[in-house]
Parts: C-alpha cells; sequence; structure tokens
C-alpha cells in the first residue's frame, strides 16, 4: 500500500484547500442527539445509542466533508457504549476518511513504553495502515518522554500525527499544569518535550509530527505557547461552547493561517438546538443547522485571526 | 439489581479471603502467546490475534481464579485489534468477573469533566451496571480536579473504584512527575488531591473509592507516598519484568498486610517463556507456568511484605 505524505503536510494542505482551521468534534451524546434519531435519549438500549450514533456521526461528516480539513471523533462516547460503541466508531472513521476528512482520534491515551506502543499500532496509521485507522491521536504526557517515544516512533513510520496535551481548556486544567517548577509552569516543560519531537521531525510544511492540545480558554498562554512551539501543530479546543472566541484562537495560528486547528464540538453538531438556528432549522433540519453554524465559525475565523490569509472557500 | 458493597471493602476482602495482594495483569502480546494459541504470532490475521487473546486470558484466569484477589486487563492490547478486540475484552472481563475476580480496566482514561464522565459511565460499575463492568479504572490526572470528579462521582454511585497515575514505574516517570513546584514533587501534589478524595469516600475497610497507581520501581516513593495517603489503595505495578521486588512493595502495604496490590503481567502469564519455568513445564504447558510463577509471586510477597500476616492460602 502507498505510505501518504507527512501527516503535518496533508493537515496543512488540508487547511489550504479548505482555506479555514476548524475542527469539527464528533462527540455524540444521547441526550443530545435530533429526536427523530433517537427518541428515547439516554434512556434507549445500548443498541439503539449506537445505531444512532452512526447516523448521525456519518450525517455530521456529509455536511462538513469539503468544508473543513479534519474532524475529531472524541473516544470516550464511543467507548461509553462497550464493543457497540467500538465497531460504530471505526465506521465514523472510515466514512470521514472516505470523504477525504483528516480523523485525529480524541483519546488522550497513554501508557507505559512497551504498552505505550500498543496503542500507537492500533490507532495510528490512515485506512488499512492500522486497526481504527486515525491520522492522529491525542496522547497524555503525565508519564513522561519514553512513554511519548513510541507513538512518535510509529507516527513517523506511517505518515501520523500526534497532539500531546500541554495546557487543557477545562476549569481545573491549571490544578497540575500551573505548578511552577525550575522557574516555568510544568505546560510549559511539556511544551518544551512537544517543541524538540517536533522539530526532531519537520517536513514541508515546517511543521512534525508532534503537535500540541492548547485550550482556547486560555488565549495568552496561545500566544507564549505559539512562540515556544514553532514546529508543533496546536490543536484548540474550547471554541465555543466552552467560551473561548475567535480572537481567542488567533495566536495558535502562524503568520500564514496555518499551524493551528480549532475545535469544536457540541457549538456545531447540536446547533439544531441552539439559537438562532433552532428556530431557524429545528430538530427535523438538524444537518441544515449544522452546516450553518460550521460556515459561521469559518466565518468567523477567518474574520478574526491570520486564517483570514488562507484562499477562500 | 443489587449494588455491591463498596470497591475498597470488596477489595481488602479479597486480599484477606485470597491471603495475598496479587494483581495479575492480563496484557496479551500476539508475539509472546504460546505457539500453540497463536502459531503466526504478529504475522497472523486481527481475527486469529483476537481469538487467540480470548482463549489465552481466559485460560489465564482459569488458573488464577480463587489463587489470587484481582486481575488487571491492560486495555491497549486489545484496543490494538480494533472493535474485534473490543468485543474480547468485554468477554475477558465478564469471563473474570464470573470466576470471583476483581477486574481493574487499566486503561489509564481522563479528559476533560463533561466527557470523563462518559468514560466514567461507560468503565465503572460491575457486571450490567456498565457497559464494560468493571469494578474500577486507572486513570490520568494530567487534565486536574474537575477531569477526576465524575469518575468520583459514578464510582461512588456504582460501588467502583479508580486508581490515579503518581508515580508510574517507568524510567521516564520522573520526567514531569519528579519536578519540584512549591517544595515538593509533583507527583506528592497529585497524591494530596488523591487522599482528599480517597478520605472523603471511606468505607468499613479504612479506605475510600480513590486509590493511587505507585511503581515498585521506585521503593522509596512508595514508603513516603503510603504515609501521605492513609485512606487510598495502591496498585504498584513494575514487579518482576521492570525489575521491582517483593521487598520494594513492603512499603505500599499497611500494617495488616492490605491497603496495596501488586500487580505482575508479563512474569506470570508468559511465565512458560522463562526459567525455571520454560524447562519445567515448555510451551504446551504454559497454563501450568501461569499457576507455578503465581504461587511463586505469593509466596515472595507473603515473605517479604505485611502481606505475611494475612490468613494463610
Amino acid at each position: 500500500m502507498t505510505m501518504p505524505e507527512a501527516f503535518s503536510d496533508r493537515l496543512d494542505a488540508a487547511v489550504r484547500r479548505c482555506g479555514n482551521p476548524v475542527l469539527v468534534g464528533l462527540d455524540p451524546r444521547a441526550g443530545s442527539l435530533p429526536s427523530g434519531l433517537l427518541a428515547d435519549g439516554e434512556n434507549a438500549s445500548l443498541e439503539q445509542q449506537a445505531e444512532a450514533f452512526r447516523t448521525f456521526c456519518c450525517g455530521v461528516i456529509d455536511v462538513v466533508a469539503g468544508l473543513v480539513p479534519a474532524v475529531k471523533p472524541q473516544m470516550a462516547f464511543f467507548e461509553q457504549l462497550g464493543p457497540r460503541g467500538a465497531a460504530v466508531l471505526k465506521d465514523v472513521v472510515d466514512h470521514a476518511s472516505a470523504k477525504g476528512l483528516l480523523v485525529i482520534l480524541d483519546g488522550k491515551r497513554n501508557d507505559i513504553g512497551s504498552t505505550a506502543l500498543g496503542y500507537a499500532r492500533g490507532l495510528l496509521g490512515a485506512g488499512r495502515l492500522s486497526s481504527w485507522g486515525g491520522d492522529a491521536l491525542t496522547v497524555s504526557p503525565y508519564l513522561g518522554d519514553d512513554s511519548l517515544e513510541p507513538f512518535v516512533d510509529v507516527a513517523k513510520e506511517r505518515a501520523a500525527g500526534i497532539f500531546v496535551l500541554v495546557k487543557t481548556s477545562n476549569p481545573g486544567g491549571g490544578d497540575f499544569q500551573d505548578l511552577t517548577a525550575e522557574g516555568k509552569p510544568i505546560y510549559r516543560h511539556v511544551a518544551e518535550h512537544v517543541e524538540r519531537m517536533a522539530a526532531a521531525t519537520v517536513s514541508d510544511s515546517g511543521y512534525g509530527c508532534v503537535g500540541a492540545v492548547v485550550g482556547a480558554t486560555y488565549p495568552q498562554q496561545l500566544s507564549e505557547l505559539r512562540a515556544a512551539m514553532p514546529h508543533a501543530w496546536i490543536l484548540v479546543p474550547g471554541f465555543g461552547a466552552q467560551g473561548g472566541t475567535a480572537a481567542d484562537v488567533a495566536g495558535a495560528c502562524d503568520e500564514q493561517g496555518t499551524g493551528a486547528v480549532a475545535n469544536n464540538s457540541r457549538w456545531i453538531i447540536f446547533a439544531d438546538a441552539r439559537e438562532p438556528y433552532a428556530e431557524q432549522f429545528g430538530d427535523a433540519r438538524w444537518q441544515d443547522a449544522v452546516e450553518a453554524a460550521t460556515r459561521d465559525m469559518i466565518d468567523r475565523l477567518r474574520g478574526e485571526t491570520p486564517a483570514g490569509k488562507l484562499g477562500k472557500v
């Protein structure tokens, strides 16, 4: 089988082709799906929930393919349904890949080195390169450098990528990440590891196969960390439902408008439940609401970040 | 359905009943299985690997049930096989529960609060209380306190437990965990959160539903952390293949010989490949090798740790 180009170059090309850095998070929640897909919500059987997750996520993908560069399935919600959820996740990844979207699996996985290799081999590698077919995976750094290396090795080998948690978007993200050791916060220590691994794996786009997760809810740290990790893609969660704005994301982009992807999950995929989309489209036209919310997020990011310099959609 | 007793009390009772704190890690690796189960090793198809994992893990469970209190399936190796691996993991958990073993799922999961709830609901809760049926789960702390709370809430609700990574057994475990902030290492900051959550959920055994992972490869920190977390069960990885000895584990136990479980994976489950078991039993009698290695680990722990005070096997 033909090896794809390096992940960082494919992501760069996709962002430029779409003219925006929007990453659509696939976070199916039984209690939030359009009622036509799962009338009983969380009271439905696991089989029903799993089928509804498949229909819903594939329906979102059908809408956003061509508009945005990538999707980010949140593995927790699929895993919540047990083995049935796993089967659906695989189908969702395959559907997104078939539609030309890059797939960043949000698993925040990690373990000691020899076990991390199991996760890396199973999750990293598009199409048939791995069991799950992820182009990239989010990874947790608490176990240290030797737990990250197997992911980097497999990512290089299979033209995949990883995004290491550096500064997360949640309110408690600072409990340990902001503690200061040797004159700088823990997240800066992690960022330095990330930059070292990114610089060592740079490809044509100027970025390496190792990126970072930095929340939009900490805009000051976003700019600081963009400067500290010039070779690392930044995945920015926290836009929308968590309170981050387009202006908050701006600092994550490089001067050309690339180098970052901004994720939104609930605010896009459940747009049919919030204004102005609820009144305009309602539950029955949820896919139209998803499209409108996606276009709105694209416009905001193009209007208020360096992404505006990218070619037009 | 009847709610079981608190996890900490069930673990305490199981350790006392078995007279030892041995936790058998179920880490199936295609390249290490007995040749009779998977002749082609890593070259076998995913279907063949998945079936061999099922046979192997259930075979280990059949041997160790009654001998030890609990097993710890390593989710990475099942996830490596894609959705097929997920189905096998579920069967392995069910088989272990049916045989009376407590099941600690080793997933090192976590995410921001509302997503962490997805993992917690899916993974925590014996039998039909959750999709996966885990009695407990390992959890990563990097995202902070609000990412741990949903796990604690669900654990309380379903008589389950969590083990938070405090000081991991790998060589690079110190990269971030040992950095000193506000006068103490990061792992001590995490340990203080763990102790607070454990103390708030104490049940009859004197322990709470929140425990800690502390590697046997850092025996000095084990004693330090036992003292710092008097209400937390300690899960000790790193015995055997990673270099930790029974004497290294001693500091994790309380004075009665309980309060800690010591894990071994490779050294027990692949005992047929190492001396003296390889010569004595060989590949064909791998289950006898597993039993002999388990009994040897039990003897060592009873001989060199406070676990010797527990009733006899």
